[in-house]
């Protein structure tokens, strides 16, 4: 069989970002592929997953996963079809998930890749709900926001991948949901069609008087996607054994001046209340329960799973950019 | 029987106060009292417990319990002697524990008063690890901390009375035991009197490298009695799955301008720790166990209960400031 000669593009980090990531901190090379070798399979990226974390891979530093090292393909997850397989469990035709990088194609030895189905769901809602925002969005509500039937859940970045699915599976359980998103457009596609229950646009709104009216019984559990201020005017509200689960903070990712705690932090030591970070990694073992669950709701369409999608591989620093911006509507992705 | 006439000197709080609290906060009177009536008892005032948490009751505003209101005597856990009774638990001559007040006599209904016995402990004591410094100790220790032989535990505020409860305890439970305190007498004393591993002076140390070379395998627990820059350098140096006990914010308690949150919060999220807060009040049902168990603790000389007496109610506004300033060495007491 001949072996076709196929040209990879790739996405490259080439310098530590300061502040925003910009263009120029990535190069865009072409080159030609190896062959692939026994137990390895060729990808065809089709859809890239664009999240917060990803500003985090660039920094140099101790963190949960290595940082991405200068001049390597940029980390990400995505979908992509195999074209060519040596390997015994992935077969030419199958979709899978997995980190495929920022490159149009991708050689891998299957580590950490599952196969999808198409025809259950399209393959976008595999980045979102059924892929790595919905498993955040999930477990952290369940393991670490213990929520129960008639408690007040909110969730800041509520219109963003993992803020829509928290809510969306803690009115399945029961809660009262408030949502906190920039924008009365994100505020209505909240409330109308994720079906929370109120949504606080901080852009137009005091958000400590807001939590004050939206949330009459204070609050249980907040989901906390954003840091920085909205974390602080929260912390005001919280009722006795609360729960504060750390997901993320996409307010302070790209400070280049220190991070900014918590001012109103000791509010858990007068309610006795937690404040624990979670890293969606620590749940594979139980990804598989997750997604079976919710392909359920979707199915039943008690959940949605809205993905926005911007075109074009080299449109990636601008595109990663909207998350910061808070110009994405949706999960963010990125079509090869 | 003739009714004897009795005068109360009373501190009361005139005054809240700005940044730290003194002298013209307080006013000192002197009434003559009513007779007690039935279900009363009449309590000398012996010992008063000065606790970091005063400077809390002082403040106006929501906590876990309502501020002292202007113009009553201050408020204060203390130890005294039955000189009269119409209680049908107390009598005269027994020695009583409870929130006596900053005060010479104090008439009582008794709730919240227990008995304590001066011929198994010297009457100190029970204002310190078989009161409520010791309660907060074993129980923020056991139930939040939950230490595992093995695990390194770092208490700041060592040679305070809670602090040092929480080291010998976490020392009795298998854990390397590191201090945080200001001032080599009392870091001597943390190590050879208390028996901690090691105590970390942050008056003359960089406390996030004394942390690095006295925790060579991390910070598994770390037990805050003093917040701000301390809490921030635990803060890098956590393991997975940390748990950080919030008991108090002593280096905050007289700012005026706002509490410095821990900017390193996000090493919760990367460590996928928690930190939670604890009020002692919560484990009253439990109070009984914990100073069963310690009390053999202390006769077996597995560990020892130091405090710090000063005589004369009315140091009283000199006295606490001594707090603030580590001028104290093992539990603050007052002698009326």
């Amino acid at each position: 069989m001949p072996v076709s000669i196929i040209t990879n593009h790739a996405i490259r980090l080439v310098a530590r970002p300061v502040g925003e990531p910009n263009r120029g901190d990535f190069s865009f090379t072409d080159e030609t592929l190896p062959p692939i070798q026994d137990g390895e399979m060729l990808v065809k990226v089709e859809y890239l997953s664009l999240d917060p974390a990803m500003r985090g891979w660039m920094k140099e530093g101790k963190s949960y996963i290595p940082p991405v090292a200068l001049n390597d393909v940029m980390r990400a997850g995505g979908i992509g079809r195999v074209i060519e397989s040596k390997h015994a469990k992935f077969a030419v035709g199958d979709y899978v998930s997995g980190m495929v990088n920022v490159q149009t194609y991708c050689i891998t030895d299957g580590r950490g890749f599952v196969k999808v189905d198409p025809s259950l769901a399209p393959l976008t809602t595999y980045l979102n709900v059924l892929g790595m925002p919905g498993m955040t969005a999930y477990w952290g509500l369940l393991d670490v926001g213990q929520p129960k039937p008639g408690e007040t859940l909110v969730v800041s970045g509520a219109a963003g991948a993992v803020g829509a699915t928290v809510g969306q599976v803690a009115k399945i359980k029961g809660c009262r949901v408030v949502g906190i998103a920039g924008g009365k457009d994100k505020c209505d596609y909240v409330v109308n069609t994720l079906g929370f229950d109120a949504c606080i646009d901080y852009k137009s709104e005091d958000v400590q008087k807001a939590l004050k009216a939206n949330c009459p019984n204070g609050v249980d559990i907040y989901f906390d996607n954003v840091g920085g201020d909205i974390l602080d005017a929260v912390l005001t509200r919280i009722n006795l054994r609360a729960r504060i689960v750390i997901c993320g903070a996409i307010s302070q990712y790209n400070n280049t001046e220190a991070v900014k705690g918590p001012a109103n932090y000791l509010s858990l030591l007068v309610n006795r209340a937690r404040m624990e970070g979670i890293v969606v990694f620590d749940y594979a073992p139980k990804y598989k329960e997750a997604a079976m669950e919710m392909s359920g709701w979707l199915s039943a369409k008690k959940m949605v799973s809205k993905e926005h999608v911007v075109e074009g591989i080299d449109t990636f620093p601008e595109t990663l950019m909207k998350l910061f911006k808070g110009e994405n509507f949706g999960k963010l992705v990125l079509k090869v």
